[in-house]
């Protein structure tokens, strides 16, 4: 292989780095999976033409590059391989503009998440997509896989956030899409094809996205149920009374002990299940009322709470309960959807794999969305170890179940590289073929992100 | 031009038409533009594979095919011009399953979209795009267009309602695309790329469309204003009080005038814009008490009502606008989208534009969106005449301020054939091509309603 000479690249940029111990921390991502191979060096981008110059460099000499953020991807799609450029946009992180009344911020992909939200509250709006990760995630990272959140129960996904992007395309090529207006319907709907798309279409490098005002209320109902079944009958009984609210959480028997046992709470005793749930605007306590009547003939507990701070404390077990179960090891984080009428089912099918493969699996899951995070504990599995034969199998048994089920193998973490060998049993073949004529379009010689989404 | 044999066609179907009324009238569709030539045959499709077996016809003959339903477009989108397949999919109308606890249903193109909602309101569940032309539009036409509507400020377009979909390719071959869980992130979102594509990508004989809970309470606000600027501020304080209307439609002085003419209303004595707000859910009444309070100080007059039957009395107005305007002759019904802030601005230059081109021109709006219908009056201009030159000015002269204000050409209606000229201006030359690129990927024969779009 030959070995590429930087320097005609690293000459125009003005931070790049080949450090050994950061080259070789690209090569993974928050999921754990590690890439084979080492990346050749880390471009710190510092403009949207260093980017392009960046593109332009590796479309000529045909190598690799991997777009990178804060790196929380859980699918191995921000981890960089052989010979590869990792283009980190971290530093990218500038609120270019936020459009009170237009209702859109202007950001670089850089941002942090919750920066972004936060900066947009000083303003009385709000950025909807909430990942658990958004505290430390980019808003260019939720755009490149979509990513959901606690709000997605009515706010929806990134992709309903983003109006406008501008791509550095794969010849290095800057074009803008989408539409920066709240509606347009011009052209193929070109913005929405690159969210998602995990960095193997283009490079976004700047985004208009869509703010919300604050709403005027929130109040928080928290309730118990002696089974997982119960739990997912009042999620149902919610939709069935008309009511709509903005975070629907359900946590099942098991992952409520490991949050007793790491924080010294008592959930389980309450019940198998919890249900949280949020209401908002003006109608929010209203609501709130209209929710625990509806769940009340199927809880053993119901708590209400209308001021923020006890509405607080409420979904701290919801937070609670990745922390709480990465305690006891390293652990597999898996993202199925199904259908919503379909939740119990896929709960107890995960349960049963969990016995069946002999590896603890916990489950937590955005009810509102049918989107199921069942967590397999790699017990005694260091990071950087492969994952063992049964834990992959239960993971495997969890992808076939949703699919059975009419759901999807990824609801809001996308495919990386860890489900690659699943896309196609679920696209099927032609569409499969779709999809890679597309790449194929707008990454003709396979250099952004290679071997991952698709 | 060689003549085609329809025969080894028309022997597999059920039901053909070569009427030459039906043809001639294929020609058109609601924007009142005349495709050149005469098409050659209805294929009034009564399944899937009768669709598939037509598709496969034109591109084994390489003929033009064109699918209609309820031929509302407003664009030429659905008009079918020489030796053309017109595509009927209006027999495809089966409401297949609403699942009430997924809240989705699965439906066929053709289904008049009004009728999708009664169904879904039965089980207490609505379908939120509700375009003008509800009543006589099929839900295969709103996603061809992308349809938005009167609760879009709040519910969106019909692409945040699509979630799964089955295409027709252009070999004749049937694909499933998109999630039809609430949330999906495997694969890129093709999905939203059939969505607003026009028919010029595939032929969408199946949709799984999201549906919503009916939200329990219904309140309406309409306020009079001394001026457009007023009445666009009010629109504006609105969203900065943190409110959030299901509906924000704005109309202005000569709308109203045509209005009082038509239906002996007074509207225009209170003042020269008229707003009208609907909220919704527990909290609507406090909502649009909330409403009245932030737009009181630049209101003439407000008037709220919280019972359904004096809500609809005051929406009324808002839906008499179009067919006041069309009592006075043929009309051009436009449709840019502009940034929230700029929605005084760019109704005043149309008004400035009605007078330089000596056009009448009324104004009303979706001013949640930004989406402004400046609707053009051809006076003594019968149906099947061309434009005149200065109307054509004038609608030039929109869509150049549109651009310049940094919005669309269109915003829910789409491109169609009479906003071609103009697509590629708004694109710029590299996403175009790009489009360009996707219509052939998908359609390398160009036999999708081909002249259209882009």
């Amino acid at each position: 292989m030959s070995v590429t000479d930087f320097t005609a690249l690293t000459s125009t940029l003005t931070s790049w780095s080949d450090s050994p111990a950061r080259l070789a921390s690209a090569r993974s991502d928050r999921s754990g999976w590690v890439a084979e191979g080492t990346p050749a060096i880390i471009v710190e981008a510092t403009s949207v033409s260093e980017v392009q110059a960046t593109v332009a460099f590796a479309a000529k000499h045909r190598i690799a590059i991997v777009t990178r953020g804060g790196a929380t991807a859980l699918t191995g799609a921000a981890s960089a391989g052989e010979r590869a450029i990792v283009l980190d946009l971290s530093r990218l992180d500038r609120i270019l503009e936020i459009r009170v009344d237009d209702q859109v911020a202007v950001v670089e992909p850089g941002v942090i998440t919750a920066d972004l939200d936060r900066a947009a509250r000083e303003s009385g709006l709000f950025f909807a997509p909430d990942p658990g990760s958004v505290a430390i995630s980019t808003v260019g990272g939720n755009i490149g896989t979509n990513a959901g959140g606690l709000r997605g129960a009515k706010y929806g996904v990134t992709r309903d956030a983003v109006l406008e992007l501008d791509v550095v395309l794969a010849d290095g090529s800057l074009v803008t899409v989408g539409h920066s207006t709240a509606k347009g319907v011009s052209g193929y709907d070109l913005a929405s094809l690159f969210v998602g798309s995990e960095g193997t279409l283009g490079v976004v490098v700047r985004a208009v996205v869509r703010l919300l005002p604050v709403p005027a209320g929130l109040a928080t109902v928290s309730a118990s149920f002696p089974s997982i079944e119960a739990a997912a009958e009042a999620a149902t009984a919610i939709g069935r009374a008309g009511l709509r609210p903005t975070m629907l959480e359900i946590i099942d028997g098991p992952t409520l002990k490991a949050i007793d046992e790491a924080f010294g709470s008592s959930l389980r005793g309450h019940g198998e299940a919890l249900l949280i749930a949020q209401t908002d605007g003006l109608g929010a306590a209203l609501e709130a009322t209209a929710v625990a009547n509806a769940i009340a003939p199927l809880a053993t507990n119901v708590e209400i709470a209308t001021d923020p701070a006890t509405g607080s404390d409420l979904v701290e077990a919801r937070r609670r309960a990745l922390p709480a179960i990465e305690r006891l090891g390293r652990v597999l984080i898996e993202d199925i959807a199904v259908p919503r009428s379909r939740l119990a089912e896929i709960i107890r099918t995960v349960q049963g794999i969990s016995g069946d493969f002999g590896v603890p699996i916990f489950v937590f899951a955005h009810a509102g969305d049918g989107n199921v995070h069942p967590i397999i504990l790699l017990e005694g599995v260091e990071a950087g170890e492969p994952i063992p034969a049964n834990a992959r199998a239960a993971a495997d048994a969890i992808f076939a179940a949703a699919l059975e089920l009419g759901g999807t193998l990824t609801g809001e973490h996308g495919i990386g590289a860890l489900k690659r060998d699943w896309i196609g049993r679920e696209l099927g073949e032609k569409v499969h073929d779709l999809q890679k004529g597309i790449k194929l379009l707008l990454d003709p010689h396979g250099i952004l992100n290679p071997g991952k989404a698709l």
